[in-house]
């Protein structure tokens, strides 16, 4: 056994290339923010929750915030945390979980803004917190979060005198232009805040594709901003290549994978490369799914397993060195639909995922 | 807004309710490690790739370091340096993902031994490294990673010369024990390893199950470790509690969630929990999930979101504080079973979690 295992830190050029790569350009992340942005008369904030959907929130806010970001949404007060120590303090942080027993130390001494949720959240502030910065979530019909309109109603007077940060509901439908919903979601949010002066936010990044009446004072784009569906134009933000570990010819009638699950009907290459489910590549999309090499695409065979993919690269003139499975040709839209899921767990999957990160500025 | 920014650092005393808790039950794991070594007459390993199934490698190989396991099994180079420098000199840890361009300086500094799965990797191995552990990977069917018997054929007295750590294979279809593929892939290993003195190794969990034939010098266990099928009776070692944020009362005709997805058709008590398919719990699995409240089951509605999950808590005399979803009655098969997938997928996700971890000792 050789010695320097006290060495302890890796050196950051010795990066094996057993590991994929995880690209992702802030500067097209910023392009989106600055193109949705120009498409309301309105402030708009950035919700960076789930670590800036999977990307690395820090990377992410503080290139929000220099395109002009000036408040941030996050799920849970945790994720506050690290967002104002890497922001420093003049963001308006918001947490849409609101004040939960147990967040109190964490909001005064982050100042993180809590999005109240209900009376009793509402009462947990003012006692634990007077005077401290807080937002207001009301439910205009999801029925996930925020204060019924009856339980508005008697908060309404006092929630006001406390002078919160913000008002803001969720809309449940507004991927779907045409959905009835958005309209009533609209007017029940109206009827709860016409004539109020606290900032009013409804829209999500779907909310500022349905036009100036949803916008308010504030809209807070997400999936837009990284790439996704429903923002159509948006620049694709993530690329993501896959090293291939191993080449090998099969013949007709060999299986390949878990359970056999893949017979080989010609004379094959298959290209194995390093990833799988462990990475967040859902399992479930191996039948649908392919892998690129530049502008050819190649078929997924057998079961994506936990740390690899087998694919057959019978047609390709060379060996590839390493696949692409997000990247021009296949965004995060079209890797959803092989899993029959939706661009925003695509994204938030890949935070967990083993990835040499790297950060375009 | 308030002071203390400088703090920079949370004490832990201070973390806050909207997180998840999650149990990993260290002695469970280790009880398991220690039923599977006594199903066979030869050495066990274990593995702990992918961060040890989700859970921690470090914690998870430690616990295991202390049952008695001494050999352990990563997929990647860089997953291995972090346990090497977890575990101290002593324990043999190999790469499933063998020898890869750039791998060398980590596998020299931190004493890895790389399961070399090609004669690329045999020639850079011994090119680079010479006299450094290493061992071989054998493709016996599977068509996924390691040698071909004609390569092995080809390979072989040279690669034997060198002394070679570990000689393995990988069964396709062991989690079915009347599938033919198991007797033909020991057939296949059996011919190309026969009368060799290194130490071989065919089997994972399920070889361990399939009984004698298939043990040979060493086993090493991964899923059934973990609690997971086809270790049937292996103990659990994960439970998973969501907090609840919000409860709410819904009337007949009401919906909830994205794109109203379910409409209450009794007057209905809704809790919204706090976690979602940001941490790993897959989205699809919505409509066939229930989370626990004790030994009582209450039914998933509307859809998985990123950080939110909506349940209906009707039949509960008292209003959760928090809800389980994984625990005694529900484990990680039968959660795996509602998104139509497996065990290992489920606990994977489970590492990209926003969760609080505690390990019971």
């Amino acid at each position: 056994m050789k010695g320097r295992l006290d060495l302890g830190v890796r050196p950051s050029h010795e990066r094996g290339m057993s590991t994929a790569t995880l690209t992702i350009d802030l500067a097209a992340l910023a392009a989106n923010w600055k193109r949705l942005d120009a498409m309301n008369n309105c402030e708009t904030a950035a919700v960076v929750k789930a670590d800036g959907y999977g990307l690395g929130a820090v990377q992410v806010a503080d290139a929000l915030a220099r395109a002009g970001a000036r408040r941030f949404f996050v799920a849970v007060a945790e994720e506050g945390v690290a967002l104002r120590c890497a922001l420093g303090p003049w963001p308006q942080i918001n947490v849409f979980s609101g004040h939960m027993a147990g967040d109190t130390a964490l909001i005064r001494d982050f100042a993180l803004t809590p999005m109240l949720n209900s009376i009793d959240q509402m009462l947990r502030h003012v006692e634990a917190l007077p005077g401290h910065s807080f937002g207001i979530q009301l439910d205009s019909g999801m029925n996930r979060l925020g204060m019924e309109p009856a339980e508005w109603d008697a908060l309404r007077d006092i929630a006001l005198e406390q002078r919160p940060a913000l008002i803001m509901s969720h809309l449940a439908c507004s991927d779907e232009p045409d959905h009835a919903m958005n309209a009533q979601q609209l007017r029940s949010f109206r009827e709860m805040t016409d004539g109020i002066e606290t900032t009013r936010s409804l829209s999500a990044t779907g909310g500022i594709l349905l036009g100036r009446d949803y916008h308010f004072d504030l809209c807070r784009p997400g999936i837009g901003l990284y790439g996704g569906f429903p923002f159509s134009d948006a620049n694709p933000v993530v690329t993501l290549d896959l090293p291939v570990i191993q080449i090998r010819d099969v013949l007709p009638g060999e299986t390949v994978g878990y359970g056999n699950s893949w017979t080989a009907t010609r004379p094959t290459r298959l290209a194995t490369v390093s990833a799988g489910y462990a990475d967040g590549l859902i399992r479930g999309m191996g039948p649908n799914l392919h892998l690129w090499a530049g502008h050819l695409r190649c078929p997924v065979v057998g079961r994506i397993s936990m740390d690899l993919i087998t694919v057959d690269v019978t047609d390709l003139d060379d060996a590839p060195d390493a696949l692409s499975i997000l990247c021009r040709e296949q965004g995060v839209d079209e890797v959803a639909a092989a899993a029959g899921t939706i661009g925003y767990e695509v994204l938030t999957n890949l935070g967990g995922g083993r990835f040499n990160r790297v950060y375009k500025r």
